[in-house]
Formats: structure tokens, sequence, C-alpha cells
């Protein structure tokens, strides 16, 4: 397999990636990117990193890789209801294989398109598989939703169905894919960022956070920064049919729970405007946001089954 | 030795870069930072990562780990004439020795401090050792030096001297460190980005790149972005006597062309704007800046020493 230098991935990764984006003043190829941000925004930053074998295990399709780099900034660039506009990329690979590659850039190219990211910068090196995305984005001055809004009896919406992604990733490490379990695989491979979604939401949220290390520690990183409590009906969470098909009731609500990787939105709308908010989200065709709980004073994230409490059956997801 | 949490070090890195630095609105700990650019600025953002093996062997302080990933990005800020502002860092480590990440912070920390530094997002994951690095700064609205304006018969500046750092990664590589050679072994563990004389070089240069690859790879650049060639008088290539102390003349003379690790500048001067150029540099304490050749018509880049041609040892590095 012929070797393809430096320029030329990034050079493939640069014609693929080409979306008409204002604020580019001077795009990949230098020692840094100019772009220009307009005086009523604010720029809003994510960095995170997706490694092989912390993030995702050997031999899942390069496509994926490419998708989930970008998705998982994308997601945190949603979270602050901002809208993404510039990536950098740093790809690390022990080798270099042409059609790998190529299915990568596929993947990063595709994401990148449907929510209109340039490539602005870009390394590639020589090292342990993974791939470290910049992602930029602009929001309007001070309409930023943070984690710390958060105030006591707002309600607790999550978007999407949780617990599918991790449990796709047990099929992958399990080595059980099937055609009846690869829709739970997908939605591991291919996170669905809620970008669009998100602007919905941020006119009416008091707090917004992207599900990643799962509901049970996302959420208390919004009780923590809020310097507030909540409690959570585990009977309201959005659990698909596929996966209630595959657990029993108790073990869905876990995987809901503690799973992570869904890649979702959980956020807190004040009670008053509740009824503003689900008019608004009407115009989606799924059942597309649920209420799940509710904002309480206190520090203690407490779990209910209908009238019962609910005891998790392990200790939450630490992706450290 | 007790683990730290990603929480810990992430914190203790805030702790240890808290520097004023206007425009960060919501810094480190949400999904994303909110930052705000005045409007008569444009952006500008670098991003690089250094991986054990790939950028420095096993075993070298953690301290010059932590200096070493901030300043290559500063390097990058400062050859685009740009002011350095806001940082994200993703750590990525097999193990975490408290000790170490201890070290590694105070590095990071003594350099982000020194350059005005604030850290606005991070990530720790388990995975193998590497360091990214994503740095934003400012410039005045197209104010910026790009690679393209290097103009036929302009003249060629470097700053610093070249080949110490890529000869002391040989020194540490070959263990043969010594108290009479340290101070090159230095030069590669803690490059000094060259921020400040960034903006005095940026009043007069047609054309800017920082010194990574070796400046015979990095001048390509130039040429190829500006559509130039350039001569080279490799007897005016600034060589310390620590280095020629070491080697033959002609070696050190390969090892500054093609060494890499110098993030000294190189940066081209329109003639009739040399002289007062150099009245300003007169107010750097060392002889800072060496003219080292000159912008031509075509492609190729010609080297010479004195009046011959002067031909190179081997193929320019190549970093991936």
């Amino acid at each position: 397999m012929p070797d393809m230098m430096e320029e030329k991935i990034i050079e493939a990764l640069k014609e693929a990636t080409k979306v008409p984006n204002q604020g580019v003043i001077l795009g990949i190829g230098d020692d840094a990117a100019v772009t220009e941000i307009k005086s009523d925004h604010q720029l809003v930053t994510a960095s995170d990193v997706i490694a092989l074998g912390t993030h995702y295990p050997e031999g899942i399709d390069p496509q994926s890789i490419g998708h989930r780099c970008l998705a998982v900034n994308l997601s945190d660039i949603a979270a602050m209801g901002a809208t993404p506009l510039w990536a950098n990329l740093i790809v690390s690979l022990p080798t270099v294989e042409l059609d790998w590659i190529n299915k990568f850039i596929e993947g990063f190219a595709n994401i990148a398109n449907q929510f209109n990211v340039t490539l602005i910068g870009g390394d590639t090196i020589h090292g342990p598989e993974f791939f470290a995305v910049s992602l930029q984005g602009v929001v309007y001055k001070d309409q930023y939703i943070a984690r710390s809004g958060a105030q006591i009896d707002d309600l607790i919406y999550v978007s999407g169905q949780l617990g599918d992604a991790s449990y796709g990733l047990k099929i992958i490490e399990k080595k059980t894919v099937t055609a009846g379990n690869q829709l739970l695989v997908d939605k591991f491979l291919y996170p669905n960022p809620r970008v669009g979604e998100a602007k919905i939401i941020s006119a009416f949220a008091s707090s917004m956070i992207d599900l990643s290390d799962g509901l049970y520690s996302d959420l208390m990183k919004i009780m923590s920064e809020s310097s507030v409590s909540a409690e959570i009906d585990v009977s309201k969470l959005p659990i698909s049919t596929l996966l209630s098909d595959q657990l029993s009731s108790e073990a869905a609500i876990n995987q809901a729970l503690l799973g992570g990787d869904d890649y979702e939105l959980c956020f807190t709308i004040p009670a008053n405007k509740e009824m503003e908010f689900l008019e608004v989200h009407q115009s989606f065709s799924d059942p597309l946001f649920t209420r799940i709980g509710k904002i309480r004073q206190g520090s203690d994230l407490k779990l209910f089954n209908g009238k019962e409490d609910f005891v998790i059956s392990k200790e939450p997801y630490n992706h450290f």
C-alpha cells in the first residue's frame, strides 16, 4: 500500500471539506489559521480527542472514526447553543494505508459538510492511533447556555434515546453484531450531534450539557456547577424498543443512566417556559425530547422508579 | 503513587495558569469555552501535538514536555505576528504519577504565565503518551504575516541560532549528556518561542514561518506558497560556538539546514525596509537576527558557500 504523505492527507481533507463558510481569512496551510468573528458574537471552543482502545475498539469502520472525532466536538458546541464553524484536526497513525485514510476522510468530510464546518488547520504525525479535534463556533453575545444556570424546580429534559450507543459498543466488543442489532451498533459508530435541536432548546434552557459520560455522571456536573440537586424518575427515561428487546427493564435503565456515548443533550427548562417549549418542539417528527425529572435543593442525585427508590447497579462510568 | 483524577489534573492546571487575560467569558469546566474578540481583531488558531517517540524520546524531564507542547504552538502563533491568548490542552497518559504530572503542570504553567496565556479547555484521557494543544491568539485585522508574501529580491532573515536543538536531541538519544553540552540539550528541551520578537518583525516582514522541520524544509514552504525561489549563503548561517565546537564546519551547516526543532523564525524583508528594521532590532541584546540570503525568481532553493555551490548531505527531515 503506498504511503500518503502528510501534505497529501491534509490536502485531501481540505478538498473534501470545502463548504462555503464565512469568516475564513486564511485557511489550512500556514503556521496558523486566521478567521473573523462578527462583533455581536462570541467565540466558542471545544477540544476533544478519540483514541484507539480508550474511545473505540480495534477494527471498527474508519468512516465511523472520521465521523466520531468531529461528532463528539459538534456535540460539545451544540451543548453551548452555539453554531459550529471551524475545525482543527490532528491525525496520529502508526502506519498510513491509503484505503483506510480515504474512508476516514470520507467519514470526517460527510459530517463536516452536513454541519457546514470548514477545516482550517491540520497536522498528521506517525504515532499511536488517535484523532484530536479543536472545534470553534460562535454564539450571539452572552446567549450561550452553561452548565451552571439550573434553578430549583426547573424541569429536566433529555433528547433522543439513551443507552443504545453504549450497548452497541458492548455488541461490537463481544463480536455479536447481527442484522437485528446493527441499529444499536450504528448508534455507537455514528453519533448524531444535536446541533440544530440545541438552537431551539437554547431559547428556553437554563442549563445544558451533552451526554458523553452517561446521564448519571453528566447530570451531576450540572448539579455541581449550579449548586443544586435533582430527582429523576427512571421510568420516564427514553429507552428504545431496540434496547428493551435486548435487556431486562432494570438493565436497560442502568444502561441508559450509566452507559455514556449517547451524545444526546440534557437540559433544564424553567417550568413557566415549558408550554412554549413544547409547542416549538412539536414541529420535530419523533418524540425528540423527554421530561425525566426536576431540579431540587440539595446536592444528592435522587433516583426513583414510580413511587420507589431506584438503586443503580454499579459505579458511574469514569472515562479516565 | 496515588492516582489523580481527571478533574484534579484539570483543576491543578487551571489554578497554575491563572493569569489576567481579557476576553475569557466562560473558562475551563463546561462543554466548551466562551471568549470574546475585539471587533478590530482577527482570530489566529494553531493546533500541534507532541507524542512520545515521535517528537521527544523516553525519559526526558516532564517539565520540558509541559513546556514544549505549549512552546511549539506559541511559535506558530508568533510566526503569524499574532498575540497568543487562550490554550486548550489534551493530556493523554497510560498511567498517572503524581510527581510526573506535577512537574508537567509546572512546565506548562511557567511558559503559559510567561506569555500570558490562559487555559480555557482541557481533557485528560488514559491512552498513549501525547499532548495536543490548540492555541488561539489575535492579530489586528489583516496585519497577520502569511507564508505567501515573499517577493523577488526580498532579504531572507532568521532569528537565533540554528542546529543547536536538533543536535541536543542527538545528545539525549545517544545518552552522552555532559555539563559541557547541557546548553545544547536545553535548546531542545526548552525551546524559546519568539513571540515578542515576531511582533517587531511583523511590522517589516513580507512573509514568515517558524522553523520546526528545519530551515531547508521550512524555507521551501515560503518559496512554494509565494511562488518564488531563494538562495542561501550557508557561510552566513547563525551557528553557535557551542555547536561548532562539537562538529566540523560542514556538519554544523548541515545540522543548521536540516536539523529542525529550532523554533526560530525565518522571514523575508523587502530590501527598502531593511535599514529601518535593523535600527529597531538594535534594541535587542544579542545579534538576534541574521541575514542569510535572498528571494529569487524560479522554484529551486540554491545553496552556496561563499562562491561555491553547497551540497547538502542528506534528505531533508520529514516529520511524518
